[in-house]
């Protein structure tokens, strides 16, 4: 069975997570704590070194790292993944796009505001995350007027990869609300089979 | 054919061409200067609306961004990308790491270093650049020494991915005689047929 090792408030687990319940797989959730260190101990290091979660352990004992990595990997041949071609491509272009320049200011902003004190240094942090962060959802909104999903015509991977940090982007001092499409985006995806909550909590 | 805008001083445009050439694909290369603003123009955000280079169109007239996404595309149906399972999983993990962990402190600093007034504030984001960027390179040094290549045991575009941007480090501030597996790994892509240095002039 597979087994993910995981911070349950980290949109890069979620996304693997969604993945994992769309496709209907069982697998082993072995939580980390990655503010108490415990992505940093020698024996998390050697099964990943860059020292961060999530974290795919496969059935043959391998480790697979990058969320995106693992959604591709996993997708593979069901319908949340092309074959091949420019649809495949722009799924890719998509979630390259959101490491690059949507996981730094907008999971950035909103990790510093719920996880650490708020310092002058921590505020200035938060502050600079604000224009790049609203420039990336500007993108997402002009490409999310005309239609329902990123790539392929349907909901892909692409979108599994953009939904976790995007709607809670509130919580790092986004307004969603300044973006209309992207709020009807997330309705679609929230009414999904076996779409479930980030956190238990929530 | 195919169109590349870019601008040359670049890593992620670089990347494409070196695999276009490995190739022998002919393309057409429009140059854009970023510093110039050349990419922030109407006539530009409506080819790319995220304004960055380097941009892929294609002959059906359709654009593709992400210089990831064009090495995925490119390469498929090639020995530079594995058809699927494992190994294609691995190539990804080490390009999104190249993009989330890599790119951000190592070009990042460069570019600081390179193209903009060394103010104070430039310098400390030089600095603030320092640990993380070692950080990267400690862990690409650990893979490379046991390995020849980052994936499926040849040389793929996830060493081409993360080539450009370890081999000008030096030009950050970081000194890569600290990782001489590295070293031998860049030496192994620059023996490749048809290589190419990044910059005419170099």
């Amino acid at each position: 069975m597979l087994t993910l090792y995981d911070y349950l408030d980290n949109g890069n687990g979620y996304k693997v997570r969604l993945l994992l319940a769309h496709l209907g797989r069982d697998y082993t959730l072995v939580e980390k704590d990655i503010m108490a260190g415990e992505t940093r101990t020698p024996d998390y290091l050697a099964m990943n070194p860059n020292g961060k979660i999530p974290l795919l352990k496969l059935e043959d004992g391998s480790f697979l790292a990058e969320s995106n990595a693992m959604l591709n990997y996993l997708a593979e041949g069901t319908p949340y993944l092309p074959d091949g071609g420019i649809d495949r491509a722009r799924v890719l272009q998509w979630m390259f796009f959101e490491q690059y320049s949507h996981e730094p200011p907008i999971a950035g902003a909103r990790f510093r505001m719920r996880h650490l004190e708020q310092t002058p240094q921590v505020k200035v942090e938060i502050e600079a995350r604000r224009a790049p962060g609203e420039a990336t959802l500007g993108v997402m909104e002009g490409e999310l007027a005309t239609r329902d999903w990123f790539a392929a015509g349907r909901y892909t991977i692409a979108d599994i990869a953009l939904y976790p940090y995007t709607h809670v982007a509130d919580q790092g001092g986004f307004d969603l609300a300044a973006y209309p499409a992207i709020g009807r985006w997330i309705e679609r995806i929230e009414a999904q089979p076996s779409w479930f909550p980030m956190l238990p909590a929530e």
